[in-house]
């Protein structure tokens, strides 16, 4: 995918986070994982279609989730529950919509999120579309972003 | 989501599995998983738009994985590698694929896959979405199908 694309990911990871759970993201890497998606606590995944396919997975420490569960649905979590499960697939589904809006070339379209919890290991994009990787931290815990997007043949050869 | 959307995912597991690996699948059970949402050793999602939005999740036991990743590639994989998990992305593909052709109504568009695998948990579709589980056994191991797919407002409105 092209670096430009990922501007908007970030941007509308930081608004999502700073509005609906208030708080404020730092970006602190970005790179392009190999072999190796890092993967954390509780990890919301979504698809991308259009004139662009793609996915986005977002994946955060086991308290900024509670966190952000109890800001969004003001709800008292204490673990990675139903609930936290929906304000994890919440806020991929406000980080995907975010960045549709900045890439309307695209015309995308978002599917339903998807949400895995537990203790797994690593995450893998299609291995001819390396995903980059959006590293962030908060005072509640770090988040990480990552992004698959490959323009359909119709636009690439425009 | 409506039963009758369930009967595509059926007919395209089988052809892909038939097709692709060369393994007869057999249903052997669909149901609605409230709370708990069975997960193999790997699972590859994807994202569906359209007239309709959901996602399905195809979850397997490593033995299958490989078993798939050897008769769509040829390879000699012997464990849980990116070469097994682009096969199991292609299963998921191709089953996205299969389904949204016998279901034209919603003009399906389909994301790119991601796969996870390790010792995970639980995966969540989103709570007012149950998702319906389809349970299969081959020779070479057992398939979990999950598909969640609503109709989007202005087709349900009509």
């Amino acid at each position: 995918m092209k670096v430009e694309y990922i501007n908007p990911f970030i941007i509308a990871t930081k608004e999502a986070f700073t509005k609906m759970v208030g708080c404020e993201m730092e970006r602190v890497d970005l790179y392009v994982a190999e072999d190796d998606h890092p993967v954390k606590d509780i990890t919301g995944i979504i698809g991308l279609t259009g004139r662009a396919r793609g996915c986005v997975a977002i994946s955060m420490t086991r308290e900024l989730a509670i966190r952000a569960s109890q800001a969004m649905a003001d709800n008292d979590a204490s673990e990675l529950n139903a609930e936290v499960a929906d304000a994890v697939g919440e806020l991929a589904n406000m980080i995907a919509g975010g960045a549709k809006a900045q890439l309307e070339q695209f015309e995308i379209r978002i599917s339903l999120p998807t949400v895995l919890f537990g203790n797994y290991n690593s995450i893998e994009f299609p291995s001819e579309t390396p995903a980059l990787c959006i590293d962030f931290e908060s005072e509640w815990g770090d988040l990480t972003v990552q992004v698959a997007l490959v323009e359909e043949a119709e636009v690439a050869a425009t």
